[in-house]
């Protein structure tokens, strides 16, 4: 079984290839009655979209997207939400000569190992291009999650090895970095300057909150809120860790340091990120993802080609420097798809 | 939906609490003609039965597993495999007094948000009984990796704050900790001795390695291999992170030293371990997963009651201070599930 | 994939072949807080057991039903019920000589094509006894159903020829046959007598009605109402046609004649049988299947062996004249299923 | 859970509206590297465009398909397939009368009772428009049932009350109605003519054979191939019966007529309609659906509004007059997938 669509009740497919025709998405299961348009969507394709800084890949893609059905009149309707992002800037042409060479830490070898064919241009499937998709259905998901109250935020926790402290949640949205930390976010502009000069990239850390959130979410023992969580953000392309609350700290914490205890005002501390049990308990949700350095650098790496003669490489067109800030909007789009379906989910099983 | 099936072709729905009648698990989609005994089950089993070392819990279930189904003169026959593990030694009565209160870092509040019901008993569904179904349908998924020739083999990686080099592999069954590291072991037991004496409990690291796997495995965009074994090991109870390859580090890297190089002999390095754009490389699988320590413990903690008033409680009974080395059969039943799932899911794509 | 699950929401899987160690079923997203004790399965059960008439089975199990989880102190806790049934009269050795025969229209040969091994003992998975797990699975849908007020009523309309009126619905219960018009259930009496005797068997149309059914129940555009009641229905061995409705004869009529006209009061007519483009529209739900005679007949019959020779068939054994009445509680329990699924379904689009 | 999507590992998702921007289809799991172009699908469509006879709408689509995604250089690539086709000649004003309108025979009202909303232009999602997708989708199940030699034809099998008989599939392609029987195919054409002048509608009965299906096909015990062919043929708006081989009328023979005897060179009888316990047994699969009389006609009917004011209607517009020849390339459509389904399920448990 192919594995293109997520959630459940809301659910998300999506399809396309960087330099094919268009990308996309189907949404199934959105309830009708929800005030929806193009320029919702807009508003979060625009906060993903290349080419707003000078550490982002040059591609200039407008990302205008339609809404081809399920919506009538501003509202959806009930039935299947079909989205589509044209490709309009692919230059295809700077990849022929990647036609038959692997590019280290790319999904090139990997994706012809398993499909005997692959569409080499820009990445084919496994291009970051397919996350625009994510974002498009991610801002579907918002409307559901916004209609109960529930806010998702993601910002830098780390970049390039410099942590950020979370200063402000009302910073994140001031700086290109979606950085809480101003300071910090300065030292990464800097860091971010010196490597691309050196042809290098570098990856970073994403912490995403989850505010609002009503207790009882997640279904033991497979679907828990953590475990969805996780493989949505692990399907991101660059994502290589993810971890809840105090993550891998806790295994160095002994018990009655990592319990929370409760009192009659709720939870004293929430050493475990808002999920207990794979059941969310009211509490903020908090994860954080590492994401590693970007794979494609025009620094010179070892590699073959399909014939399995070795190569030299090193990869220009337009690339980002590092997967932050645009990986941010894509981390908030998988967590809204989550709890979307999973406010879906609870209500089968309520009175 | 509800969430207690896992996989798509070899899929597992397990069931049971635990203080009820019995746990288990239905196999379905196990390819006909495999050989397979309740003896093969076993082994598994007795691998995390309680009971076998200080540090694990008392109670005392021989966890005999019955195949109900599936399964004609020794062989798979295609058909759901259904087995059924009877509850023996369980003392609900030790439970009474907890009937009413919510155990911090258990899922006693959640379970009750959620369903307004909870069988308190020893923790019901959410008890680490429920593993027992886990490892038993392992056990199976385990022989349909093994006709292909993958090895799953997981390990402690740190206990207690204590970390252990990976030696050698031959260590991991000559020592109860299945610790890879004598020298650590040693200083592992001696620190869950100080911890039980203290009436506190500890976590831990465990790592897992998959060997013998081919190239070609996962399924993009979603359904990735990294994403399904993290939600696979994320839905374990006890585990608030997972990582794969140089995980969390990666994030410090920069691309030059994170990408693996390609050479006409396999990769040159396996950061990425064994897995590009959510597809195996045919490299070694490399997987850590974070364990919170056992949530129950004798020391005193607040808490409230159904009715919201303040409660001090102290757990006794029969418990576990580490979830390790018991959780360790359970990371590798996950595994091997997953995998087993992805290698049939694999062939749908074959000529 | 394998295909032992039904539901979405309302998920039941079945395991267990004929002669193995039991049969069961597990039922996972049964809402919480639903009164369930086994008396309540047991009652279905009952309904289905061979032996209670001369035209049936001779084999005499009693069918009784364990509830192994998810139900405490009397209520649905919200987790996997899983339902046991223990095989206890089965005679394996009266098949020892059916074990390399094809019986004709039995699922021996296709089985064996697809498998490569089978179980021959009673039919194995493809054998009558596996409606038993179904009936189980029914039982708790039908009390989700209840609590909305929903029945679920199938009975006799035609059997070995002998067509039923449905005088009054009333009369289902007082006869053998569950059949509406005691006047044709005493012929099919006579009929089914005389066909004993003959060795050979017949076949029938049952009729399900539901009543009570709210409006707006079914999926578009593939998982409509009676998209997904036709698969149930025809996913039970004996039934080779179904139809909804005028059914068949709608083909007949004209859009002016089949059309039902709506009123202030609602349908002035049912010929759509309650569904209209696979959504319910609050009247009554009118279905019909067709039921093949039961393929195991003492009359003498050609076919081959595992080998390819040529063989004479006479099936002694134990076998039903007609597989009504025992399908009737077994059309119930699927109709039954697919209702609570959807049900269920429902809500997840509701305000 | 909404239901628009049909198949496990050949999946197709249907989205879109009769007037709004488009209707598409997902196809997710196609196997890579099979010869895939516009061409190939466009020969589809054109069988069930409008406008093509004298009884057809005469709504005049062009209804070209653009493949967004999944194809490269000629071949499918194994990721999604993205069907669009445009609605470029839908006249939405001629609706506006509708707009609070339940039309007789239509899902007006129940979609309205479900979704509390409706896009009321042409029937919505429950147009047949809708199947123009279906129809896309099941020209690439097409492509990879060929693969395999498994041909699907489909046929007139009645029409207006007028039966045909089976002269010769080689007649099928010759007449406008898709009727193996010239003769009745000619009073048909008369019906037609006739009814339509009456501003009425008739219905049909198509019947489908597979042709070249590999024994061992189907998966027990509810995705059974009749139960899955049942759902998909059930799901296009117009079929409300469904028979597989003798259908009904075995429920009115014995087992000793019904059941097909086995030679060394196959069935002596194929009643069983190609499928045995619910698997391919290797015969020609024959299947009969039962079409009722389109609901929009130009006589006069009773309804009600949605105030539920009682008002007369008479529906104008480009309509068919009978759903058959239209329908018949949605039948083959629907049996294709699930039959690709199938023959990619199967490989899950070979060797």
């Amino acid at each position: 079984m192919a594995g293109n669509t997520i959630g459940t009740e809301f659910r998300v497919t999506t399809w396309g290839e960087s330099h094919g025709a268009a990308v996309g998405a189907t949404v199934d299961g959105c309830p009708p009655n929800i005030p929806l348009t193009e320029t919702d969507i807009q508003k979060e394709m625009d906060r993903r979209r290349p080419g707003r800084f000078s550490s982002a890949s040059a591609r200039n893609e407008k990302d205008r997207v339609e809404i081809l059905s399920g919506v009538f009149e501003g509202k959806t309707t009930g039935t299947p939400i079909s989205l589509l992002i044209r490709n309009v800037d692919a230059d295809s042409a700077a990849y022929e000569e990647l036609r038959d060479v692997f590019r280290p830490g790319h999904g090139d070898y990997s994706y012809f190992q398993k499909y005997g064919i692959r569409d080499h241009r820009g990445g084919g499937r496994a291009s970051g291009r397919e996350t625009a998709a994510r974002v498009a259905a991610g801002a579907v998901a918002r409307k559901v999650m916004a209609r109960e109250g529930l806010r998702v935020l993601a910002f830098t926790r780390e970049l390039g090895g410099i942590p950020a402290r979370v200063i402000s949640l009302d910073e994140v949205d001031k700086n290109h970095l979606f950085c809480p930390d101003p300071e910090a976010a300065a030292k990464m502009v800097e860091e971010l300057a010196r490597v691309k000069e050196t042809g290098d990239s570098v990856g970073g850390i994403v912490e995403i909150r989850v505010q609002g959130c009503p207790p009882g979410l997640g279904e033991p023992v497979f679907d828990k809120m953590d475990a969805d969580l996780a493989k949505a953000l692990m399907s991101i392309g660059t994502v290589k860790a993810v971890e809840f609350g105090a993550g891998f700290e806790a295994a160095r914490l002994q018990g009655s340091e990592n319990n929370d205890p409760i009192s009659r005002n709720g939870f004293l501390a929430n050493r475990a990120g808002g999920i207990l049990a794979g059941i969310t308990t009211g509490e903020e949700i908090v994860i954080r993802v590492g994401c590693k350095p970007i794979a494609s650098i025009r620094k010179e790496q070892e590699t073959i080609d399909v014939s399995g003669n070795p190569r030299k490489i090193s990869i220009g067109g337009r690339h980002d420097v590092s997967v932050i800030p645009r990986i941010i909007p894509v981390c908030e789009a998988m967590t809204c798809i989550i709890l979307a379906d999973h406010l879906l989910r609870r209500r089968t099983i309520e009175k």
